[in-house]
This record gives C-alpha cells, sequence and structure tokens, in this order.
C-alpha cells in the first residue's frame, strides 16, 4: 500500500517532470461570476470497457464545458469539441476542463472563437494510457469515445448532432487518438488537430535504439513498474503501448506481445506482434483510410522543434508526407516549443480558432 | 481487322521506343553445340484464370531454361528463378527466355553462378499487362504464378521444391510483381530482386499530374485504344492499371474503375477505388506484410538514374524508406541508366549472382 | 515578324492553358468610388539589371497598390507586402496589381485585414521570367528587388521601413522567388508565404525524366522557341531556368550551361553547371540559410493535390522537410486545387490574414 | 593522476560497452608462418597537425598492412584501402590493423579478394575523436589523412599511387569521415564504403531531443568530463563533435560553440555556430559536392537495423535520400544488426569485396 502511493509519487514527479502532458498555466485565474459558463464533472457508463481485463472501471470521468450562451439562449445548439489528453499516472479530466474553461471563455469574451461545447474524456487506465483504441486485454476505449461519450452528449446537451460539427483533438497520446478517430470516424468527427501527436509511427525513440524496450521486456507484472527514472517510465508507457496495439488476453499477469524481443542480446521484431503494432500507427494507417480522410472538412498536425520525445518530429513529418503522397489536403505545423510547454498557447491561438472555423454552427 | 493490326504495330513502335521493357542485346551469339542447356517453350494451364472477362485464355505460356548439368547429371536438382517481365503489347515470353539462356550459359561456363533452372512466365493480357495480381476483372495472376507455374514446373522439372530455392525477380510491371510475391508468398519465393519497378507508389507520373488519366477516363472502349503517343500508350496502361488493382466486374465494356475522377475539371480521387488501387502499391503494403518481408533471405531493389518514368526513382526510394523504416534488411542500389537499356548488364552483373549466392542449393 | 506574334500568341495560348500563373477571377468587379485605394503603375530603374546579356531593359514596370487609408490619413506609414508573379511570356505587372486591389479593398472593408501596401514587381525577362535571381546573364533580379524596388517604395511611400513590416510572397516562379528572399534577405523581409513554388528541387518534372530537358538541349537560338505544345514550353521555361541559375555569359547566344547533357543518348549531369544549378535550389540552400530562416517572423509553403507540374508536390514536401529537420518554424498546408485556380482564393484566405497577423503595424 | 586514469577506465568501460566501435573477434587466431603478410606499426609527422589548440602530437601513428606478395614479388604494386576507424578513448589503431591483417589474409588465400594494402590511420584526440575534420581548434585532420598519410604511405610502399586505386572506408566517426573524403577527395580517393556512418545528419539523437547536449553544454572545462554513464559519454562526444564542426579558438578551455544554446530552459539553435556544424553533415553537403560525387567509382551506405544510435537510421536512409535526389549512383544497405557486432562480418562480406571489385589493380 505504502509501496504503491510511494511509486505513485514518483511516478508523478518523473512524469511530470519528463514525459507528456500535465502543462499548466502560469496563472490561473479565479473565474469571475460573469462569464456563466459551466464545467460539469460527469461519469459515462460503456459497455465498450465492460470486464476488460486491466481491472478498469467502465464508469469513465467526463468533463463538460458549456459556453455561456448556453444558459442564456435555453434553444441554442452548439457544435462540441472533443479533446484528448497525454500519457499520465495522473487523473487529468477537471483539470484540462478547467484549461479549456478558462481559454473558451477568454476567447469567446474577445470574439476570436464562436461558442462551442468542449468535451474531455478520461483515457488513462490502469497502465496509465488507454491510447483510445479498441483492446481486447484493455477494452474498447475507441468505442467509448466514439459511441459512449458522443451519445452521451448528444442525449444530454444541446449539441448539434453532426460529424460536421464535430471536431476532435488532442495532446501527446491524445494526439495519437485524435488522428486515428479523424481517420476511421468521420463520419462522426468532422475535423482533426493533432497537438504533439505521439506513436504516429516506429522512428527514432520507438525503434530498437530505445533501450527502454529492454526494461519493458523484464517486466513480470505490474509490481515492477518504477517509475524512477525517464527509462523506467518509458518502459511503463511501452507496456501500455503494447496493451493497446499488440494485447494479449492469454499472457496474464500483463497481457501484452511486445514488438520486439531479445535474440542473442538484440532487439529483434517479434511476429505477428510486431506487425499488429505497426497496424495500429497512423503513418501506417493513412493508405487504407485515405477515403475517410479525404471526407474531413480539416487536418491539422503540428510539433515543437524543442520536442523532447524524438519519435514525434521524425513521425509527424512521417505523418505529413504520408498524407500528402495520398493527395490528402492537411495542414502541418512546425513551430518553436517542446512537447508541453506551449500547448496552452497553441490551444489559444491555433485550435480552438481552427474549430471555431471549420465547424458548422448550424444543422444540416 | 486491319485497323487492329496497324494500331498493333503503332503500339508496338511506341512502345517499345517509349514504354516498359523490350531491352535487347547489342548481339544475339548463336549457341555453341557444347552447351547442353535447353530452353523449353511449355504451356500451363490455370484455373485462376478461367472465366476472366478479358477474354484471355487459362492456357498460359512459360519458357523453361534448363542449365547444362541437367541433361548431364540426371538426379541432380537446382533452385528456380522466377522472372516476371514487363508491361508490352508484345509477347516477350521466349525472347526473354532466350536472353537468360544465353546469360546462365555465359555465367555458369565462367564460374561467375552457380546453375540454376530459369522460369518466364507471361503475364500479357488484352490490356498489355496483368500486373501479376489477382484481379476479378482479368484473373488471378498471382495464384496462375504462385500456384499453377511453381507446381508446373516442381512437377516436370527436378527443383529444389522450397521457398529458400526459389527466386523471384523482375523488370518494370514485373519489378513490381516480384517485390509484391516476396511480401504475400514468402513461404514459396525466398529472396526478390525487383528491377525499376513500376508502380510501387503513386507518386509523380502516377499521380493526379499525369495528363494521361483524363484520356483514359474518356476511353469507352478497347476501341478507343490508340497507341500514337506517349501519352495515349501511357492511357492504355493506366486502364490495364486499374483494371489490375481496381477492377469492376460490373462496368462493361471496360470493367474498371478509375482511381481519379473529373470534378470541376480537376482530377480528384475517386473513393473507393482510389482506396483499392492505393492497397495494391508496394509501398502502401510493407506494414501488412512486415513480417513475412522478415522471412527473406534477401530482398534488392534498383534503379536507373535516367529513369524515363518519374514514378519509378520516386517509389522505389519511398519503398527503401518504408522498408528501413519498418526495420527490414534490403539492398538498395541506383546506377547510371534507364528504365531498359541496362537491365541485360544488371541481370550478369547484380540480379543471377545475388540469387547464385542468397539461393539454396541443396533440400533441407 | 508576324512570326514573332504567332508564335507570342501561341506561347499564351499554351502557357495560360497549361502553364504557370495567368489564374483569372471569375467576374472582376466594377470598384466603387467609396474606395479610395490607388493602384499606381510605376517605374524603376535597376542598375543590377544594366547591361544584361538578354537585353532586357534596366527601367521595370511596378505596381503599387495603396489602402484607402493612405490618402486619408496622410501620416500613417504602413507595411508593404511585395508579391512575385510566375513565369509568363505575357507582362502580368497590372493584371496583379489589379487582383490585390479588388482582394484588399474587399478584406479590409471586410475587416479580415488591415491596411496595407501591396507591391508587385516585374520578374519577366526576354526568357519569359527571370525567376527573380542574380544572374551573370539576365541580370542580377535579386538586386533589383531586394534594392532597387524596395528603396523605391520605400523612398516615395509612407512604408514602415523594416524588415518586421515587410512580407514577400508569389506564386510558381514567384514562390521559388519569395522563399529564396526569405532566405536570403530576413534583414529585408520579415515573413514568407510561397504559393506552389516551382523549382525549390530538381525531382520528378525537373529531373532526367522530363523529355523537354532534350528538346531545350536542341535549342540553337531563342529563333527556335516554339511554343506549340506543353513540352515546347517546358523547353523554354528550362532554358529560362537555366539563364538564372546556370547562366553562361560566353556562350551566345543563348548564354546558358544546361545542367544536363546527352552521353550514349542518355541525359547525364554537366558538371559544374549541375552542380551551379542545384545550388539555386531552396531545399539545397536551407542548411546554408539556416541562421537566417530563423530570424523570420513566419513561412508557409503551399501547393494543390491537383498540381500540374509533379516537381511542384514533390519538391514542396521536400523543402518542409529540409526546414523541419533543420528545426526551422514552418507551416506547410496541402490543398484541394491545381496549380492555377484557387490562387486568388488562397490570397484572400490565406496570403493576406497571414500578413496582417504577422507583419508589424508599428515602427520598432 | 588517480582521478584520470579511474575516468580513463570508467570511460572504457562505458565507452566499450555502449559507444562506438571496439567490436572485436570472437577468437584471434595466432598468425602462422605460411602467411607472409605484414603489419607496420608506423609514425606519420604531419604539418596539419601541428600547434592544435587541444594539444595533440602532431606525430601519429598509422598501421600499414602489406600483403603477401608484397615480400615475394617486390616489384609489384598495390591498390590501398585507408580505414578511418571509430570514436572512442582507447587507441584503436594497431587493434584495427591486426583486425585488417586478420581478414585479409584469410579472404586472400580463399581467392575472395585480391591483395591489397590497408591503412589504418588515427583519429583519436584528446576528446576521444577528431571527426576527421579540418578544425582550427583540434588541427587539420582531414589534410592530414588526404595528404600526409597518403603521402607517407605512397611514399614509402609499393602502392598504385592514383584514386581508382585508393579507396576509403570507416566505421561510425570513420563512416562520417570515409563519405566525406569520397565528396572533397575524388581525386584522392576513387570509392567509398561508409559503415554505420554517425553525423550524417542532425536528426533523432542529434537534435535537441538528445539531454546529453544539456549536460554538455554544462562543461566548463575537459575535467568536467564523467564517463559514468551513456548520456555522459554522449556529451563527451557532442563536445568533441563541436570541436570538430563548430570549433571556437578564442573560448579557452574547452575551445567549441555548441550549436545549441538554453534559452526559457529550451534548446534552441545557436547561430551561427548551428549552420557551421550542419555545414559539416554529409546531407547538407552533397548538393555542393555533387559533381565529386559523380566521380567515383562506387559509393556503399550501409546500417543495421538494431542500431543504438538513433540518428545513424535516420541520417543513412536520409544520405541515401539526398544521394537518389541528386542523381548519384550508390548503393544503400540495411542489415539484421547493431553498431559494433557485426562490423567485422561487413569487412569480410562486403567492404574488402566491394574494394578488390572496384579498385584498379593497374597503373593508369
Amino acid at each position: 500500500m505504502k509501496k504503491r502511493s510511494m511509486l505513485s509519487r514518483q511516478i508523478r514527479i518523473v512524469t511530470i517532470a519528463i514525459f507528456c502532458l500535465a502543462y499548466t498555466f502560469g496563472v490561473f485565474q479565479v473565474l469571475g461570476q460573469a462569464t456563466s459558463s459551466k464545467l460539469i464533472d460527469a461519469k459515462v457508463h460503456s459497455r465498450a470497457l465492460e470486464n476488460n481485463l486491466l481491472g478498469d472501471s467502465a464508469d469513465q470521468q467526463v468533463a463538460v464545458y458549456l459556453p455561456p450562451s448556453y444558459e442564456t439562449s435555453p434553444s441554442k445548439r452548439f457544435p462540441v469539441i472533443y479533446f484528448l489528453h497525454g500519457y499520465s499516472p495522473e487523473n487529468q479530466v477537471m483539470e484540462q476542463g478547467k484549461q479549456f474553461q478558462e481559454l473558451m471563455n477568454k476567447l469567446i469574451a474577445a470574439g476570436t472563437v464562436r461558442e462551442m461545447i468542449v468535451v474531455v474524456p478520461n483515457g488513462r487506465n490502469a497502465y496509465y494510457g488507454s491510447f483510445y483504441t479498441n483492446s481486447s486485454v484493455g477494452g474498447n476505449w475507441e468505442d467509448f469515445i466514439t459511441r459512449d461519450v458522443v451519445s452521451y452528449v448528444d442525449g444530454n446537451y444541446r449539441t448539434i448532432p453532426q460529424a460536421a460539427s464535430r471536431g476532435i483533438t488532442g495532446h501527446s497520446m491524445g494526439g495519437y487518438g485524435s488522428i486515428v478517430m479523424g481517420m476511421k470516424h468521420p463520419d462522426t468527427f468532422g475535423a482533426v488537430y493533432s497537438l504533439s501527436a505521439c506513436c504516429t509511427s516506429m522512428l527514432a525513440d520507438l525503434g530498437p535504439s530505445n533501450t527502454s524496450w529492454r526494461q519493458a521486456l523484464k517486466f513480470k507484472s505490474k509490481d515492477d513498474f518504477r517509475a524512477d527514472s525517464f527509462n523506467s517510465v518509458y518502459a511503463i508507457a511501452l507496456t501500455a503501448m503494447a496493451a493497446a496495439f499488440s494485447p494479449n488476453p492469454n499472457r496474464a499477469p500483463l497481457f501484452v506481445d511486445f514488438p520486439f524481443q531479445l535474440e542473442n542480446n538484440l532487439l529483434v521484431p517479434n511476429s505477428p506482434a510486431y506487425t499488429r503494432f505497426q497496424a495500429k500507427l497512423p503513418v501506417n494507417m493513412v493508405t487504407e483510410y485515405a477515403g475517410n480522410l479525404l471526407k474531413l472538412r480539416g487536418i491539422y498536425v503540428d510539433y515543437g522543434v524543442q520536442e523532447e520525445f524524438s519519435h514525434i518530429p521524425a513521425g509527424s513529418l512521417a505523418l505529413s508526407r504520408e498524407l500528402s503522397e495520398h493527395g490528402i489536403p492537411h495542414t502541418f505545423e512546425v513551430y518553436q516549443g517542446d512537447h508541453n510547454r506551449r500547448i496552452p498557447e497553441r490551444l489559444e491561438t491555433r485550435v480552438l480558432p481552427f474549430f471555431s472555423r471549420l465547424l458548422k454552427f448550424e444543422a444540416r
């Protein structure tokens, strides 16, 4: 018990310092009375998550931001932005929800963006990240988002329930999730903005040069998770990826097949897990989903030059290349910044205006 | 009738001049008595080709080269190289067979390569090229090669009937065929050498900038095939590709869906044909078949700097990149030369020694 | 004389149809009285162009658009956008100037962009395109733009004479010019928007697969210029590129070294012209000018999926890749459209708002 | 004193384990009498290295292997292979020399390669690696190799003193050196084989995501060099690169400008050092030296799929891409293996046969 909490603390410290998201504002302003926006802390039950092998609950937290006019104009309906958060041992749902509440209130007040609902569903599981994918081990998180969360939101709030009025975005693990959702569900989401997406390809530090694979291969169970260094946290994250991309329900207790195996002390591909894992990476999905991607109203992909995870620049560039080589319209931006620190600014100057411009504010 | 033969002549002239293969030797030496090699002109029936919609025969020509010792050492068994020829309105089976006879005899005599059987199956159909693929319109040419031809050869000649002793190679359309066969049939073929492969990706002159797509879209039937210019021949070839990669048996008389369509006079993707077509291009198949590619004993891809078809350098480079980014061992060579003229030299200095080195000369 | 004018007409027809710019508006609205904007047809003398070997005048036409407040607020100073037009046998200065007048008036009225001066200098020479570069044959067009035009404009109009308040943009040949100006003159221009830039790399249809190189190599003099087909116009354009990128003042009458030469009927690199030519292509200049590119306030590169010139997608993608791999912030967009037809829309929705957002509207 | 030797030991252990070369044979066979080959331990004085700021001697060790016939056929002359070793705190000259002696004797005896002289000059300096480049700080190592070593060898041994009979190869840091030598000195070296070249581009773990840059930026002097972890050794190597690629003789005591600097705790480019550093990386040199590269008889670049340094696959692929896109013939191979362990096998099966096939064994 105590060990767990210490581990949890270590993980938090190391992760916040070096892994995914946990970006924070310089100053969290106290919200004034004047803004009648609301942030709702909801719970959504998902049959898609029932009986998953990692023991995660089928009831998941979802933050829902309602803009000021939601209360004052009771017949008005709104487009919805879905935001998928990054990998982290910490629950981020309400923290991210608050961030959006502040940003949206500010931008709406300034007339920079139109009023939209923003939804932040949880994507964190027992391995600290579900990667928002359907997994025979972790449960069907893709279905949770695209079916359960979307119908909950459409069923309980005055949304404009059509793809052209739904946007999907996310950061890091959520950047991965958002581009995949765009590829697979253009009839649910009409536009995609992917921020510093992880796991778009297996290049650089997702390939065999990353020694954290060796550490992950040694894990016997979750008890071996130690988050005392960058490499260790990375090893846990690689395990979470394997549970998402190459799960094996018959291989207790971790329930994963890793894409690599050791052979004469070399990391070599472990087929067919290797192929299954690769098939879940966006650069390798563009061909299959080209027709879907062409249906979207907008695709935006970006990363920061000082990105700490070397596969993110490499993979984002490869993703833009694949989209280009398949004739799929999109915007690709490279900016000064690292993995986390400029995300609030990106949300403010890029993501929210992007959806405000592209989403439809009227029902068909 | 007369029109047909004139058309055929025109096609031959234009095609030989500018399209695929038809490379020839400076001098065809008369074969001396001393070499007891044999070149057999065979016919193989293929159930996979029966009832195809293009009216091609299910009995197809196959050239089989038997090396000198085949006769003199009646119990010896040999590895087999399968060569897939390029796109052409002309039958090339025996011409290519003779080329291999000469080359093999010369290299065997010089001790440069070991004795192997070489097989040249026909790949030309009513549209001048089957692309060696299974098509609901043109018939299952992939099955013809991998099942019918291989079992015919193993059943009638003293081969070493195992993947490790079978190589597959080809030029242009056949370069395409050979790399695809390696991806999909590593249990049939153990090594691949792809020469100036066409159609590995949809870049450059296979993309919407090629105005021949517009010409192809105007074809009402085969009667419109006119081979009086480079663009026209190219339009026929694009139709042949569509019959191979995005066939439509319900769309008489050409039976194709083109991957592009005109919209406001712009060539835009025609889904789902676009996606079906793309899914048949090797750069887009690497992920799915990574496990298979890793089983091969060798993969060699090359092209010439002066290549006339701009998608071939672009696509070969993209193929090498995909192989690299998936961790798949291979060799990629860029040499001084164009599409056709140095192919005999490549066969002599690269392809035949490659197989002689990599194929197994003993049964398991 | 008559031959010339017929040639000119043919060139116009073919070029307008298939080569660079000459995009036109659906409707040219009559400008109302209310807008007090002005379009000035100026002439700028350039010492940099004196005595060029192509016989072009050192007095060049420049269109200057002054926004409405220029007249009404006589002490106000304005940022300046420089627009470089594409390759064409036709003079485009005032036509482009008028396009900007309409667009700017409309966008200023709508409050979408702030008031800026727009300048359209001529870039067309005796070979129909100077490529805005310094050439020992065609004269120093880069100096003409960066020194003579800029000082003329700053000297005669109420500009904000600093890099942060000057933007440079252009289309096709002008897209090339604009990115090069950004690389080499960050102390003159603070932001770059390059539309469907030609000639950013030597890929696809700028490489040896383009048979127009063969035609260009046969030109004995300008009298051989025939613009009766796509290939012929392209051959003239390639000659213009050679006069810009690998000029040879000692080789009358065309004064060019071509980057390729024929050897055994193969197009092989002609060193050192090949290297000189390559060194003028933006993808090959990123390393040298990385420090300069990092000084810019913004870089935007785009192209349309239906682009007719296959080197433009390939080269734009390569340019974005080089910028990314050198850690240089930029935006790269791929959109539905061809070389010309959506340019007015791009100017309206992307280019002018880009500069309105990024340029400084106050002196330092 | 003691501290130094402990440091040296630590460096050795860590480096051998994880950094560059130091690959070893399974078994060092005792050389029999029968082979009359010789391995000479020579010293070459270099004016190019005099007075360097790192205090390295201008007298450098060079191993020279003479094949069996050198002694028995006293008038015979031989081609020469120059091998550039990798980065290491240890002197490797004779160790590598012995490796070549064994390999050459074996291959010559087997008839696999012809008799050639092999030369292994030292490239290690006070920072454990000179990168074989001319530096205002470390001395002119490029000149040392191309002038002093080559004239020493041609002056003292029966070589065939012409580029067509000289090959250059190397591993890791030496792979870098060899491709650069080929680019800049085609009149000295006729063919290049670059094994797992480091530093061909600034991608992946040579970019800002590598936290060792931060550690390197903290070094006050060589006394801070601690080789107690992978990151620390890497920081020393990055310092050595800076001394080679962006030296600053006015900045005692380390005499380097780093290509990155910290700004708000982000690693941002430090111009102009950034540009100087980038300009020394082979992917960025292809344009300038395209004409030279076209003069070479052969270029071969390879790396292993399990490579530990992520910039090596990325950079090798980028180098092959640049060569391809510039129309420069070359071979690029990706094989199963890591940075070090299969190098002896590569030398045996690839490098030595490559030179035996390509180098000229007769004087012009």
